[in-house]
Order: structure tokens, then sequence, then C-alpha cells
């Protein structure tokens, strides 16, 4: 099978080494805006050869598109316009309602299977791409009563072959659960970052004490502003009830500390350490 | 060298392994007002054997507390009572300012060093010490000008012996820095992990898609109240300090959020990624 990948960054070049070396694939195409990412990804032998759009999605039985995610609505109906009845399409964008949305009423809708494979570094670019990155994770897929079951058959043997755990919702519960488990955990970080960042001006030798504890809640801060405000900005709605939340936990964290009350504060703890049923 | 060690949980367990293992101390005794922990450190091979504080005492040459921060500020007097002038002690306490004070009129407080050897893991207790957990990470000696040379040097020695890079603070100035790059780390863990965990009562499989970048922001929420609350107790103006500019960094993204001003989110979150020069 011919693949074409839109977008050759950490998560479309990682999905191209994966289905290549795993047979998957025969031939993986790259179509990308910024040609030193088609040059990068050749170097690296994450895709056999780069092309135009309309080159690719000739020559392809699958074309994957891995853009950020605001550019995925504008190139989805696109590659929708030129695709034949049996060829397929997918997205794996981290936003699922307004990525529906704008292929809804498309002709070709039924040949698009809406897919987010959750796994992801703090790193961008082709040069990030990765080959074990989703093995074991949890795949999305979204609404596929919209999609033909030939379509959705063949997506799901793609992540089996990787091999990932898959898993259906629709796309607004999609949009809701990924604001708590992962788009949360980026505002945190990024927030963490500029509080201990201003901090930094007065005192530079703060971060000769940066403890692997501070390393890991703060990774994240380093993820692209590229990729990332695209999914603020669509998932917008969600990511404000979670952020609400948030404030709301710290701020009653706040209020115990100012009136010392270690107790309560305690019992808080205690709560928290719950997540351990949830991370290994 | 005969070392005892007050508190055999992550660190004191972690440092006897260590310190026996490389040859500096040739016996390791603990002291633990949990008889369990004894048990499960002899059969762990951490401590050649468990006594009494004053049995230990009388047959070291020096003595490591390692009890939770709370314990330090009342044990660490009663160490200096019994000690002779050959003696040395030191905490490996989080906080410094309140257990500088707590012996600051001692008789015997030359012969004290504090020290804080910043590493840890979300687990406690002697089950989880791990051999090289302190290796090349640093270790902040306090206010050692109040300390006998002939003690600085033999703990300077021992962290040395580990190895771990040595840097030199007051007891102030640890406690703002640690607020920083620790404290509010676990703090911003806490809340995200009640935050998730208040919506999993509506929806249980929120949690087939915790992501990585989740696990990482949210994986020090499994840390120990028994360790914490006594921390934050001890370094809570500091702590409230850096808690507030944190939730004035997250309302400014919830302002940004709500008007729709993508721009100056994309630029904060440029600002953020340059926590990169600092976490590798």
């Amino acid at each position: 099978m011919t693949i074409s990948i839109i977008g050759i960054g950490l998560i479309g070049g990682s999905l191209a080494i994966t289905l290549k070396e795993n047979g998957f694939a025969q031939r993986i195409i790259g179509v990308d805006v910024n040609p030193d990412n088609i040059d990068k990804a050749i170097r690296r032998r994450l895709i056999d050869e780069g092309k135009t759009l309309d080159e690719a999605i000739a020559e392809s039985d699958l074309i994957i598109v891995a853009t950020p995610v605001d550019s995925m609505t504008r190139v989805l109906p696109l590659v929708l316009d030129k695709i034949n009845a049996k060829q397929v399409v997918i997205d794996v964008g981290s936003t699922k309602t307004l990525i529906l949305e704008s292929v809804q009423d498309h002709p070709m809708r039924r040949r698009f299977v809406a897919t987010h494979p959750m796994a992801g570094t703090e790193y961008s670019g082709p040069e990030s791409a990765v080959p074990k990155l989703f093995e074991h994770k949890y795949t999305v897929l979204c609404d596929v009563e919209h999609s033909d079951p030939d379509a959705v058959q063949l997506i799901e043997s793609l992540y089996q072959s990787i091999p990932m755990n898959i898993i259906h919702f629709d796309g607004a519960s999609h949009d809701i659960h990924t604001a708590y488990v992962s788009h949360i955990s980026h505002i945190s970080s990024f927030a963490l970052a500029l509080t201990v960042l201003a901090k930094e001006k007065d005192e530079e030798r703060i971060f000769e004490l940066a403890s692997t504890g501070f390393s890991s809640t703060v990774r994240l801060a380093k993820s692209s502003p590229d990729t990332w405000i695209p999914i603020f900005r669509q998932n917008r709605d969600n990511v404000l009830d979670v952020l609400d939340e948030h404030i709301s936990q710290l701020s009653q964290f706040r209020s115990l500390l100012i009136k010392k009350d270690f107790d309560t504060f305690h019992k808080l703890i205690s709560e928290a350490n719950q997540i351990r049923k949830i991370i290994s």
C-alpha cells in the first residue's frame, strides 16, 4: 500500500517510520508546506519521496493528514475533493469537533475516518520523529458510523499493526476528555514555566536546584505554540471549563495555606494520591 | 566510618545504600520510629542493623537525620544533646529556615551541617530506596560558616563520594528557591490530580486517554502527604508567594482564552519555551 502523509512533523513522521518498518506501507510519500521538512524527512528515511499534494493524492491508497489542527480544517475538504471512492483519508488531530464539522457535508465524507493516536513528546518537526512513539498507546476513532465500513476496517488494521489499542468516542466527548487528560497538562506546564522564568530574572542560580520533579512537571512547556495554539483555539470552551476547575483547586490550596488549615490540606493530598490507580 | 541514619525512607534509605556501596561507610545503623521500616530496611540490605536513637548515636561518627521536616526540628536538638565534639550531624531536609532555627542556640551547633540533596521520586518508605537516586544531582549546603570546618569538610567528601555537585546557599535563599523549583511543582500536580479525579466521577473512561504528557505532569501527585504537608507548613510564606504568581499566570491564560486573544497567548507560550535552556 502507498500512503501519503500531509505534514511531516513529530506525529506524521513517527507514523511514517512505524508503518514502513512494520510493513503496513510499501511506500510513503511526504507532503509538507515547508520544503526543509521534506529534505530532513528524506535524509532521516522517514519517507520515500516528497510530492505535491495533488501528485501525492493521485498515487496513494491512504492519505494521512498530520498538520496542525487549524490547517486540517482547510486541508481535509481539499483532499476529499480529489479522492476516488476507493481511497481513504484520515486525520490524526488532537481536536475533533471542528475537524468533523469541516467535512460533515462533503460528498466524500464516508471515505474519511477521524482518528487521534494519543501519543506525543514536547518536541516537534521531522527531527523529533521516533519509531516507537505510538506502541501500546490508545488511539481514538470518532463518529465511525459516518464512515464507510471498509474505510474503518482499513484504519483499524493500520492502528492494530503498530499495535495501538483502539477506543471509540463521539467527537464532542473526545474533546471534553482530551481537555482533561492532555490540554490542561500543557496549560499548567506553560504557566509553571512562566512563573519560574519570571523569578529567574532576579536569581540566576535558581536553576542549579531544578530537580527531576520540576523537570517532569515543566517538560511539556517546551511544546511548540504552533501546535498548541490551534488546539486551544479549537477546544477553547472545554479548555476554559477545565482551567476554571484547576484554578479553583489551586485557590482552595491557597486559602488553606493562608488559614494554616493543614489537616484539610493533608486530606486533599491523600485524595490526589488516588491518581495512583490511573497512572502507573 | 559508622553512620547512623534516623528515618529510613526514600531519602535515608537511598543514602544508606549509596554510602555503603561506594565504601564511604563501613557500617550503617538505622533508627526509625516504625519498627516495620527497620525490618524492611534490613531485608533490603539498606542498613546493617537497627538500634535505638541513643545506642545509634553512641556508636556513630556521623548521624544523618532523614525524617519528615516537622520531626527534624524536634529530633535535631535531641541528637546534638548527645554527641561529643568529634561527631558530626547533618539533616537532609527540603526546608531550611526552621530547621536552622531549631539548633541555632545549641552549644553543639558547630558540629551540625545543614544539607539538602536535591533528588527524590514520588514514592516513599524504605521499599522505594534506590542506589543511584543522587548521582550527579545537586546538593545544597546552608550557612556553613556556622559549622566547624572539619565537619563541613567531612560532609563535602561524603557528597563528593556519591558524586553530587555541591552548592552553597543561606537558609532563607534555599527556601525561596526550592519553593520555585520543587514545592510549586508538587502543589500544581496535586491540584491537577484533583481536577481530573473530580471529572472521573462522571466519566470512567476518561483515563483510557491519559497520555504520557499527562502522566508526566501528574506523577508528583502520588507523593505522600506525610512528607509534603510538613514542607508546606514550614515553607508556607514562600510557597504562598509562588502559588500567587502561578495562579495569576493561569488567570492570564484564562482571560486570553475568554478574549480569544491567541496572538498574545502564542507569544507567552514562546516565552515559556525558554524553559528549554534550563531543563534538558
